[in-house]
């Protein structure tokens, strides 16, 4: 039953993102080909990412293609359904908001199995929750929006440094990974209705932006 | 024979992807260093993501340093001859469809003999195809092409499947070879030729393009 | 004695690099998630593209987490302080020449202890020291710096040059080291004194740049 759960919320990260990837797509205008490679970088970027640094190779959707082919598949069905109402859209931010927690806590268990040390382990955690959209805004032609918006980044550390230190304190997996995912969704959640954000760097007198 | 043939095809395409590289650095009037650098990302980039998820590390080049040397030998030649008469860009339009066509199948083959599954095998074709033109583009400050324009990838995809699918079917690895190479060079050609590209997705009434 | 200023220069190249990635978040008025991210990327990310490459995984910060902590830190200290005066600017500039020799001779040794070819160590080199800043430009929506200014690269090559030429000659691992580090610290100080540039590649009648 647990891993029952885990799984699908696995796979909802990854459908999620794969769709937040299209959703680029269309706003480009691209063809369906744009379509299902923006889907699969952003689904399955910052999976790769993880597994390469960790070298856990063949990565994992080389190892299970289903990830690929769900991600074309996601591709397909937001090229032709992507104008309808966009109602759907604030249904997606919460999806999304599942999908980063999910991939915080898996990326930083997958890490800690791979017999990385604690701090590696949360960064595991951030960057495959994040570097896909990362990859995302770099070939869509935007300005990576992990990097000037809201909370974001900030929730997938939260979630997976819970995660650790809970699993480093000897909780069960199944415990640190409920703590992790509730922590790192709550913080996003709360993010997301009450428009939080962490205070941006200024500029001050005797620095102009345009030095260095 | 067909290895001397599969060798100078090869060749041909880290060659004719490496003076695309080199080409967009003499658009950006850059120097050597510039221009070796795209040359080599363009010519050796595909495949050395291939190698890399594959985990079939150290990658190619690195085992066969010949690929480097060919790359920055590619970039001082086209440093020097990049103002000359641009007739030839027509040439290399014609050499670039070559390339993709033997990539497309060569990064298939290479996943297939890694003991990638049929889907992952395509994929890899298509990577190895695509992905060096997609980092010369992103580090030119270009928006990648194989997002925007005619069919490229679908080529390489086209080529890819088609190889995989004979191999599956018990094909030798010859004639699976050669109807791959020759299924992605002729829908290439006829894209350039006729300027087909696919359907682009148009937003529509009920989401405007600035929406998500 | 030896081992001691390697591993100290060593450390002041990613915490150099790291504080240049700092200062381009400093200039977008990122948070501080920001901030981290790109210190990160810049003091690790050439080092990760050499292990990942040459299949030294896991790559080296995972093996030893003290560099993603050290990165983080720099991070938090650079948010901080950037607005203090920029006189410091001047000695990051230094510094940085430091670091690029630094990593110049010290990813050409790690990739011919992988057992790697000269050209390939050379490579390795010049990624190592280069690769960092040229994540940090494209994350951060710069042309990357190294592809359009003044000698950089190019005393990473030269640096590198040295090393690997005086190792094959049967130098000591310290004597090249030193010889490495020195020739490539020259050039670049000296491009930086006296504004040296390689030539740039430019059109010339015949050849628009518009064209391809």
């Amino acid at each position: 039953m647990t891993s029952f759960v885990v799984v699908s919320l696995d796979w909802m990260g990854v459908v999620v993102f794969a769709i937040t990837g299209a959703l680029v797509a269309s706003r480009k205008e691209m063809d369906i080909v744009g379509f299902a490679l923006l889907a699969t970088v952003t689904g399955i970027g910052g999976g790769t990412f993880r597994d390469l640094v960790l070298g856990l190779t063949p990565v994992f959707w080389v190892r299970a293609p289903e990830y690929l082919v769900v991600c074309v598949g996601v591709a397909c069905v937001t090229f032709f359904t992507a104008h309808l109402p966009q109602s759907r859209y604030r249904i997606l931010l919460w999806l999304d908001a599942i999908g980063l927690a999910v991939f915080a806590v898996g990326g930083a268990k997958i890490a800690l199995t791979a017999g990385a040390a604690a701090p590696i382990a949360v960064a595991m955690g951030v960057a495959t929750a994040t570097f896909g959209g990362i990859i995302r805004d770099v070939l869509g032609g935007e300005s990576p929006v992990i990097l000037s918006r809201e909370i974001y980044a900030t929730a997938a550390l939260v979630g997976a440094t819970i995660f650790v230190a809970l699993v480093s304190a000897d909780a069960s997996a199944t415990t640190a990974s409920i703590a992790g995912f509730c922590g790192a969704f709550a913080l996003r959640a709360a993010a997301m209705r009450y428009g939080w954000t962490l205070p941006r760097y200024k500029s001050r007198p005797g620095r102009s932006p345009e030095d260095i």
